[in-house]
């Protein structure tokens, strides 16, 4: 059984990101989609609720765990056992980033493999950080985002008020 | 059972396929390395020269296939009944190119999946034409493909004097 | 009344080369759509098909004017009497070749400007080219050209054997 | 009458922002320069010296107004009833990150259009960046802002001090 | 005699900035590696520090100097008497801002001249803060950068605790 | 004596040619300029004529020899106990083809060493290709190459005729 990975920050999750992991799931047997859990970034949402938003995104695709991680990433491969972690590319600066963590993964595990994937063309611009943006300046986020993040946001930004 | 394919002219096989076509055999369950049967181009190695060459630089590895195919590749991707489709990135503007492919694909057949591998950094600048570009100029091409292509280029530009 | 001048060789025009005109159509008062007549290229289509499908593909824009021009494009633009040079870009390959065009054509004729729009994200993987490639190999062109050009182009090929 | 948009912080305006603007203003029949009030960032100049600056150094382009906005450019590109959003490129690392937003705009609302215009070459590494941290490191910004900015910011520094 | 500069904050030197020096050394009569020292910068090791190892660093180079600027770096070329600045470029993102770089230095002093070296393809990914993490998160630098750097690192976070 | 080599077809040379030549002339001891003979390929001008041109063009810099070279350019180098190859950049895509090529060159020969310069801005667009397309269709190619060079393409397409 070949095991993906799908790491990011999910700060929320984006249609663009559930598009990676659907496609994903059909390219291997299963796909862990893998919180990073980093102590000096300042999230939007906690762990827990990126955790619980990602499960209510996937339900509906059989072969999707959703977890967590800290450290590094090559080491967290490891331990679930997985064949590949999984990225989507948008853009030359997403390739560039991404190729220089690709080599240092492999620099730091030999057997860690990375394939990445093309962002579908309609959500080639989005971003977790432009969806809060435009949800800050009271932009329309709908069909950027599944219907209950953009709940969860205004919840949330509710509660900063 | 997930099957990858990996496209190309292989005009000849270099160190830098065969790394990426390595590193897929690890990720799917089998491999069917397709050879482009190009009618509008003027190969160095005939097809079957280069399916020659193919098994014999992979036939240490088991989950591998070498086939060839003419038309478009996203219907040879059905009649294999593969699963996705494996590419090596080496910069980006294989990557711009790459990217048009996989989107142009996505369009003729949207079940066409394409995931890509970064090229090791040690085969970054190599590609089949410089290797004939190098050979042509008495250039030293070892450790660039198998020592076997090496002799079957010797034998090829030997026959065309 | 500004006027913009939309070059290209459209051959043959694809929806990707009609939304940019469409768009450019509300940002100019008036936009010329000039064919390339380039002696030196082999094209698909005559200067006249192209001149026709893309008159039948505008018509319903009543800013547009179809013309063709051989040349220097910055003495078309002066004897057009136009504003602007106006082309869509798609890719960062584009870019870096419309920059040099746009200097070159600046150095030429320091007034004549050129401004450039934003493919449409479902046409970013889109060319002349890779439409008539996909045709001759039987591939479904559907959504990339007008209907009517899908007709000429089986004609075309139709006679061509 | 068609009204084109030129946004940007302009902390200062420097050169090359006053090349895109000039070169605007042959193309469309009035231009707006919009500063972002932006609350997050912490400028050098106050929004209403940007103004000032902004309005000395356009005195001799007849169709050029002066303008700020806050919240999302979308809804003031309305408000103002503009027909395209002008914006200088330099390079290509401002490509994508302008491709991104003029997408994101098109989705925020499709009828706003973006247009582009290359930079001059003599401008191509201009920034108000460079000439902020070049003037704190005592370096000579002539010829890279108006006389007047130079003075605007020798008056802002010694007031800091 | 030809004397070149390689500027950088080296927090601390990689075996790529080591790479780079160590080619630069044949180029040039003599190599001044040159500290930045960004009093807005906050540095994992002080300027004495890294003075210090990269002085181990280049022990057995005969024609390097190691030495520390502030402020402009053409003002520092000026003082040095050098001939050419000397860079390592990794990547197409490096490109464009030491293009910019380079392009307001020529302007700054149009006698101070800059010259790339194409970072080796093995050190391709490598940079200070790809470093720094990746140690933070207790992966292993080794290969990465010379052995004594790996012990200030052990003893500078062991410091911090 | 350190002694650099610019290698190029130069058919013919232009502008931007010489500013990186007379640049690099201040940098090393000795420049090497050394024009490709390519049998493959169709020049415009002749090696001899090439060579003319580049002697008067350079007449006035004392450090710089005009020579032409056929096979690698690594075995080139060798012969004439050159320590770098000098060449230009332009843009990206110029930055990934002599990336390639810089890397090729090391595997093949270890001690050759290549370094760039950036083009200077007012000659970014310029390369001998559009200076020929351009006077083929008739357009002012003054201030792009040197005024004889205006001339003997005068005579040459006089004598095409």
């Amino acid at each position: 059984m070949k095991i993906g990975i799908c790491p990011g920050s999910f700060d929320p999750v984006t249609n663009g990101h559930l598009d990676i992991i659907k496609r994903a799931s059909h390219v291997v047997d299963k796909v862990v989609v893998a919180v990073l859990n980093n102590p000096f970034k300042n999230p939007l949402f906690t762990i827990e609720e990126r955790i619980n938003i990602l499960k209510e995104a996937t339900k509906d695709i059989p072969n999707v765990e959703i977890d967590c991680f800290s450290g590094l990433l090559v080491d967290y491969v490891n331990v679930k056992k997985a064949d590949v972690i999984i990225k989507g590319l948008r853009a030359v600066s997403d390739f560039e980033y991404e190729f220089q963590m690709a080599l240092m993964n492999k620099k730091l595990n030999k057997n860690v493999e990375t394939m990445f994937m093309m962002t579908s063309s309609e959500y080639s611009y989005l971003s977790s950080s432009i969806v809060k943006e435009t949800f800050k300046l009271n932009g329309c986020i709908e069909g950027l985002v599944p219907d209950y993040v953009i709940d969860a946001m205004r919840k949330k930004f509710k509660d900063a008020r």
